[in-house]
């Protein structure tokens, strides 16, 4: 419910088209409803597509299909992340593409690209959670650029990445394993650093708690860690930080 | 905002004493104000007492005197956990009663005591938090009996302890080390058992998680778990069931 | 060996019917089996239904069959968690009820529901944790609500359950991820919170380990916490709570 | 070597004053010095400050002194975290500040503040993080504002503060227990919110593990993540981002 | 090399009917190979039995027949753990007897049984492990006796086990989740008590973990702990007390 | 109450001099009092002096002294562990032995020791829970040799100590960091070996879990392990190994 | 940009064909392209065969097969770890060498080999591990010796080893379970050991981590440990030592 | 025993100068014995000083005093590790070198200096450790060179290293918190290096953990990796290393 509704309520009880009675049972829930209106309100605001996202992994297809529907149908945009080809063959969605190493669908959106996100990853296996990251983030509406294996055993591909990181308005990090990639280029910029450990590795990588704990202990100040292979995470933050 | 508050509002709309705007202004923030003074008010009526509580450790003695003071002038009822001798001996009221094993202090816990919880404890090292989950139920208003010293090398005590676990109405059950005991008390009786593990123990005693995973493994269905040493949070739900 | 059948014995020699050696020999492991005719009585009285259950998960459906059967033979009712629709297809019993979401299957609980238990879910996932801690409630005698998918996210929704929270006799929220949801519900409501912890999430949520320690350490006093994914548990307690 | 240097070698060679050998051997090692010098020029551009701090924790009292001493001749500015008594009291400059809660101490910070940083706290004993923080950002040169003691318990002290919330570009939020704020927080707003757990607890809490495993855990999408008791850090990104 | 062999070499010398050069050779190597002989010949001697044990979980099927029929071939007995129907289908040996349960495969064990070993399980769940340990014991000799099913919520069974824990020399019990049981026997018996934790259970229980703490936590003092679903280790140890 | 007990009451019954009611109440309570006597019984007959024992750690002096009499008083005999010197001073007994390293004390022990138990222990940093297992077994009746310092870079005195080796029942092995040594020794004799860890050593020690880890995944089957630092434990297991 | 490339610039500048300006634009960038060229070189030289490495598992064959000839064509050599059969069927290089135990694949290593490196593994199932420790040295040009199955309870066979442990100039050791086997290595060498902890075992081998967290914890000082079943970096490390 | 020894017995037997009881006595316990001799011999050759070392930490000062001495007087050289202020002044040992960092004590090391050892350090509270690494491969033999506070936020002092960096033969690089510098180092140089993780850092660095494990999980192949802390075994291995 928001001010336009609230003040129809009010309008039509001034005009006595609406009995008090009728009035109280509109507005009675307001301690409550207003307070999910206000959030649903701001969520609308804030999260910008945020709403319209589906966690594929784990849901059963049928499901997934349904849900997208729905959202589609209520705002005409929809990202789903962990998705698999099965899904994309049975959306049927005109306009649906599908980024395969990430498993993420966006259909239509943010047209116009804001700002300026660069999302980095250390190793090739950690492109798929990088792919997702820059996904998310263009989908909000945020203009992003990938540069992918830039391992700390590759760190000449960084160096050529010097225009990039000049540019970007915040730099988002991908890197499983030992996770050091963060501190590096941490040690490069003054601008906001989002770290995302991936699952990556083997033995004592504990499927990336390794790489999180590293990136938590980073030596350089007010690194900004996302869990484990959240990509998602790291997509909306960014863009969230690159309009500020 | 209730009910009659939100009707003259509408009330004095249709009687066109009040413009829209200064209905609307009266109404537009209850998604924040409606929520915070109704939780209030819940609050008041919900924990009876239970807002009263200070939990002293780690914090300086003299925050500690001051806090109490200030509450205590404000609802004449006190209760202090993990209190030191130095705390007591400083804070100069009257009818403070201190507990030294558990280090509590209550002062005018409710008067007329109700139904009736069963605080038992496995080792002479658990009666500390077992003694702390009884004074919290007394203070808040639970009769309570305790039987300390019930190991399951002592069961025989258990067995002495029959009528006791007959007439109860809940059972609060305090263990350290393995943490067995909650099981094999669950698997006598019919009623909520609430187990509290305790830090005792060393090496893979870990300190209390042995304990807190065994109970949360308990092969008696339905024992409802507190943290590590947390003998006020047993008391405050032993109280609630109590009195449902 | 009940009253009746001491007394009986204890007649029969007083009658000089039975000898002094064949009455020690009825009467001579009593100090065991008393032990265990006491306790089975105890349970047949307390459990209610609750030793009707079969844990189905890791069973083979053969053995799952065969130990139904022979419950409901005894019992006349039945309970099956974390059955698999193979179970159900081949249990073949008449009026026996399918829950797919939590793999359910219940056969003549109570009749008679008493009291009101609320239960709460956190996201879609929680559900089918939820359905059991429900089903399981409702199949030993209580009453039951259920409100699903209410997140931090979208405690809008938990406003519209004003009427329920506070009709509830004691309240059971399960909750994946960060746990968060039973501290939000706790300090809305002053009866006892049942929280259970699915292992709903990935990375960090370390299989729910994360929302059960969330949980436990929750800023309000008196959580009863459950195993993780332990929805039958919570419901156990949540009707012994009911029927205090 | 700048590029003053640089050019200075090729005019030598261009006025024929200088070999190439000479030249060669002049340039040859850039590859490293041309990076440190590189580096070091980015690193004064960047930090802006941060490179004055001293973290005194577990360092000796004298050394600490000489430290905050040399970077005061130097910078004319300092930060010293973890501070104690002693070292203000042994410090002995004119204008530092001392923040006893936290043990921050501030010299010349940043005269002019920019935007709007939100510092929120939990509970009391997450005040002293928060105020690390907060001292921090206000150094690096962002407008801060701090509300302290809005747990999940007290949400109504938070929806006092929605004109805060309103205002604010960037908002940290400092927990310690279950660590359930930053999700709450992060429902009813859209900006970068920076959750920074504290080692408040005890038993599970795992000195702030189980808030950090929740916060990175959260329901809501992007929350940035810091350190356990690593309020330093949520200065500095909360600055970065506040300033971007 | 004993003590006749070294003084035959000294003789030799003394008679100079053996070079110094030789004599050296002859005693130069001492350090290793006496080691090595000593040991096997220990070894030989001490294990009677358990070297022929093959461990198939994780091997292929044609490396556990083929070491298989080499070990029958030495040794005339054989005994193989974590075994399947394949493997024992694909073996073909005439007395070969399969234990499907634990899918333990004995052939020609020691014919003769001493002494009294005794197994107890708690769940049916642990059965497998139980009889992995009581096969093995049996195997190298001891005679064994199996009670199942003796949970802390089935006692009573334990009750009517009251001779069986009397006759036996040494007591083996099985059990996972809380792993109570070892503590209440225990607590019952005045001889050894070897505990093997399970890995059933979920959540908390933490493949087995939880079981090993607990009772590596016992209050009963003295009881002997294996790996987890280590029957054969149990099976051994019983054994090597039973015999001592 | 004993046969002859029961006995009593049907000849009474039988001989008409008790009424029915009267030999019922005396047979009724059986369940709960019959269990209790029956274990005491067992409890005095099994632990041959294990009762007396008072673990001192973490208990006030006070306390400790006052139990340490009131055993004595009741038994004549009496084992402290984990005990200090002010212990020792104060606990004024004529006849009491301190041992320094474990802070162990003991008062009348067994006189006649039988079998035999042999003690070794890796580091010197081992020897004090050595020594403590050393007493306990002493205590209880058991003779004992202890070999102290056999660490693997020191396994030639092992091989000094081979006739020990020989002649013992049963072996106890105390080991920390990497916990090797039981392997070791196990791999020698084909008697019961019992493996204490340590907490000795630092970093991936974990406090003694490292050495605990190793002991139970030995590739020698059937070594029995104790909690972190339980010299006591293992006294009384290898006494009770050793009179089997 | 290498030194011909610099002397090119360099010359045109003294020849007076390039301005200062446009020699500046191409040289000022060096601080990274510098350190990039300067790396590769470097890398080059020193990993002699590393960089041609492909870790396979977890990759799709195809993309494993593509990169692996696009790395053959470029450096006529080729090493793929963590390799299955499908991977050589499909590979189609005529010299391609499968080891299957391990599943390495090398095409062209070395011919000629250096030094002496031995590889020890404790038991049959760690021979995989070892494997590729072997080959990946021999790949890089050292000479390997293998002395697989030497465990604790095999000591022997190493004492049989005493040639080869003689002649070594580094020593890998390979073992799961207790990984007590580099302990005992260790004391009898004083030679490089190189730990190779493996995820053979169960229960509380934790995959691995308890053979890790002993080798960490040798009595035997200086011992280098790998990361689990990481034979690869054993390799690499063995080789870069031998060739020291 | 020596080989000159050996043959010394053997002539005075063949010199019919010494009784076969007499030699026999002297060489019986070569099995064992001559296991100890080879291995003392061994170990007097390989460890050149490692068995004059006492590790302080935990010892009381007292002993640690007698260990030295007795240790000096025998070999004439002495390392004390983790030791104090007390134990250098007690100590009175003319020639005693104490190095106050990391509390290590050195008497007469080796004189001359082979090879070429780097120890590289990553902020100032990693010195200590890299001291003891320094102070110890230096007592052994080797010369060591030094570089401190060459963390990844100050990459630029690595660059200016490279001369050192070139000449090493081996590099022991030590750092905390999130452990990165040893992967850095390692791409850019072609020798062994051997990472140390320190207990640096707090909250998620988990004392050391997390270090260790990214040093193990190090996208550089074959990094040697130490226990937490552990500079002494760093300086062992990097000291065998380098004369290889």
């Amino acid at each position: 419910m928001n001010e336009d509704e609230i003040k129809q309520v009010l309008n039509a009880v001034n005009a006595r088209k609406m009995s008090i009675e009728t009035a109280f049972k509109r507005l009675q829930h307001l301690s409550y409803e207003n307070l999910s209106f206000a959030r649903v309100d701001h969520h609308r605001h804030i999260r910008q597509g945020v709403p319209e996202v589906i966690f594929a992994q784990g849901k059963k297809v049928d499901d997934v299909i349904a849900i997208a529907h729905s959202i589609y149908k209520r705002s005409r945009k929809l990202l789903i992340t962990k998705a698999t080809k099965e899904i994309i063959d049975r959306l049927n969605m005109h306009d649906a593409v599908f980024y395969p190493l990430s498993g993420t669908i966006a259909v239509h959106g943010a047209k116009k690209k804001k700002g300026n996100v660069l999302i980095l990853s250390a190793g090739t296996s950690d492109i798929p959670i990088a792919e997702e990251a820059a996904v998310t983030a263009s989908f909000l509406g945020s203009r992003v650029e990938s540069i992918y294996d830039v391992g700390v055993a590759g760190l000449h591909r960084l160096a050529g990445a010097k225009k990039s990181l000049d540019s970007a308005r915040v730099i988002v990090v991908v890197a499983g394993m030992e996770g050091a990639l963060p501190s590096v280029v941490g040690g490069l910029v003054d601008k906001p650093v989002i770290a995302v450990p991936t699952s990556i590795g083997y033995g004592t990588s504990l499927k990336g708690l390794t790489a999180l704990f590293a990136m938590l202990n980073s030596c350089v100040p007010g690194i900004a860690v996302m869990n484990i292979d959240n990509g998602f995470g790291a997509g909306c933050l960014a863009h969230k930080i690159n309009i500020v």
